[in-house]
């Protein structure tokens, strides 16, 4: 028997599934007991110099009504018509694997729980930190622990700005526009820097941990744009770097609280030598203590190599295995406000720059400060 | 339906399996999708003030005979008598999780396949790298990737040491003695600082990537015993760490090359900041270049929670998922000889020290040196 999978789209994350399935072809099929082939490529353009250009077709039906299709790579990205794809192949019993982080971000709930009814997978590996596995490992290798946090650098265009701004001594807005030049970042940059791509990202790993869907608009987002050169040396003088953190914690109420922000990342910890593209998540919990994950977090064949990884795992599981879910949440009042969020302040004022006692974020923000930027424990 | 499992031994981890599992059982239970129980606990000693001692048996056979134990963890470590323990479950058809390290390295092909026959799964990855997650993540996450080389520093012990060295330019003689007080070696620490415990990991990792069994006397493999403190200095003055690397690398040949020995590892790879007992596994493959996997290699809980995650996987998965095996190796010639490795060296000898160009380790032991360490690429 050979499984045949679809690719929604062609860009550069679905050129690249398409590319690297066949580059490894024969391991791929000895590690997934079976063999496989792509059947279809969906992308409204033309393709006429592809090798594989008897595979496109610009009509989603033909994928959806051909029972031979029983796995599908969606690579199209924004939540429209991705949701309604990916709903109606679900409904059809075909596990569909994604990297499309806004996807799962605002519909993750809704499509993990048409899987399950319809006995098929939703995967989503891709979706969070490009090549760098975390999505299995947080529910599969860690499921003993109590998670209590999970502290991540989840976006490379920032984390290359920072680098530069660091090594180099490079100004904000020079390093940004070395980004665009090196395609690290897009010509409206927004997403990146003002934290929303991260912000998506944490609110997969949120709901993913704590078993309820978190919503972006419930989480707290500051980018890097405000990040001063001299904030920078200052907190390396004081042994830190400064990394954008997408972060959540469990409260002690039980609530939690996600985050997308600025920190200071001390020496000590691993994640401040996690430079230039690079992304890592750190994940806390009580039987692990620590346990980070690091790779690529974007990019074609980094991106692809998670979801064919995803795929593969589709293939090789004909029964559902009822992988991983979480709760539809309406209420979103389990998550905590920034108000209480805790820790140290970097702090500079008229009086120069000092790291503060620990302080809320209700009282961080009184202050008199020119930066005022918390301390990653 | 109840999913009871037994622990086999009730040592170091093996207490932890159970401790661990009572503290989170109502989460590991929703994460599992069914409820869960210990229902044995085998070893000869004598528990009178446990909690669980009603669960005590000093006679494997009750384990064995009883049809509604369905999953194994093994913590007893060494071949004997957990070979014959668990390939007796495995015929059962119970999963079995293991943390025994040795037991893989010498037996995994044979467990493996019966696990196969038998519709159960043989699940190891507390074996390698404790808490981390390595073996799932390199079988499921990476599998669309033709994996090049994986290089790691997998034993906690002399990480700590060669960390003390470093940091606080203590005598390697100190630094063990340290270590032993601190229980992080053990009072004959040569499987340890001699390379052998890393030599069976790496032969684990060998063997799950590159799919034939790789036994530890195939592999190539020194310790850190002769690693002079001036060394390590000067090592640091040119931007280099030195580490104990088990690695495994695809040779041009098509065979591999493994090998356990000091290298020296660059500041610029995060690598070098992997410090104190923690362990780490870099992965280099044609989709993600590289993927690094980072925590507590050892330990109670840490070890506990990995095996306590693959017995969370044996109970969603009650349909045998195949999911990893490789072939038995009698002939182990695709294993290259170590004389065949070639890198750059660190040398030092009556000129100074220096790092030499790319050479084989069969020129390099040629070489009049008093050092001559590898630098990993």
């Amino acid at each position: 028997m050979s499984v045949k999978f679809a690719v929604l789209g062609h860009g550069v994350v679905g050129s690249g599934v398409v590319e690297l399935f066949y580059k490894n072809k024969e391991n791929i099929e000895k590690r997934a007991g079976t063999e496989m082939d792509v059947k279809y490529i969906l992308d409204l353009r033309d393709f006429p110099d592809s090798p594989y250009k008897e595979k496109f077709t610009k009509d989603f039906n033909d994928i959806l009504n051909d029972d031979e299709v029983t796995a599908v790579a969606e690579c199209m990205g924004g939540v429209e018509p991705a949701f309604t794809f990916v709903r109606s192949c679900l409904e059809k019993g075909k596990s569909v694997s994604t990297s499309n982080k806004e996807l799962v971000a605002e519909k993750g709930d809704i499509l993990l729980e048409i899987a399950k009814k319809n006995c098929c997978n939703f995967f989503f590996e891709a979706s969070v930190g490009g090549a760098i596995p975390i999505i299995r490992p947080l529910h599969k290798c860690l499921a003993a622990n109590d998670i209590s946090a999970v502290a991540g650098i989840l976006n490379g265009t920032t984390n290359f700005i920072l680098t530069k701004m660091y090594n180099e001594n490079m100004p904000f807005d020079e390093a940004l526009a070395l980004a665009q030049r090196l395609g690290y970042a897009e010509k409206d940059p927004t997403a990146d820097i003002e934290g929303h791509d991260a912000c998506r990202k944490i609110c997969i790993i949120s709901s993913l941990v704590f078993g309820k869907h978190v919503y972006p608009k419930s989480v707290y987002t500051k980018g890097i744009s405000q990040i001063a050169l001299d904030d920078v040396k200052t907190a390396d003088s004081m042994g830190f770097a400064i990394k954008l953190i997408a972060s959540v914690r469990k409260q002690e109420s039980g609530k939690i609280l996600p985050a997308v922000m600025p920190m200071l990342v001390p020496y000590d910890n691993i994640m401040s030598n996690v430079s230039d593209v690079f992304n890592a998540a750190l994940v806390s919990g009580d039987g692990i203590d620590k346990v980070m994950l690091y790779g690529r977090g974007a990019g074609k064949l980094p991106t692809a190599s998670a979801v064919l990884g995803d795929v593969i795992d589709s293939a090789k599981h004909k029964v559902n295995v009822f992988s991983q879910s979480w709760e539809s949440a309406d209420d979103q009042s389990f998550v905590d406000s920034i108000e209480s969020f805790t820790a140290k302040w970097y702090i500079r004022d008229a009086e120069g720059s000092r790291i503060s006692e620990k302080m809320s974020f209700a009282d961080a923000q009184k202050l008199d400060a020119q930066a005022c930027i918390p301390v990653l424990e």
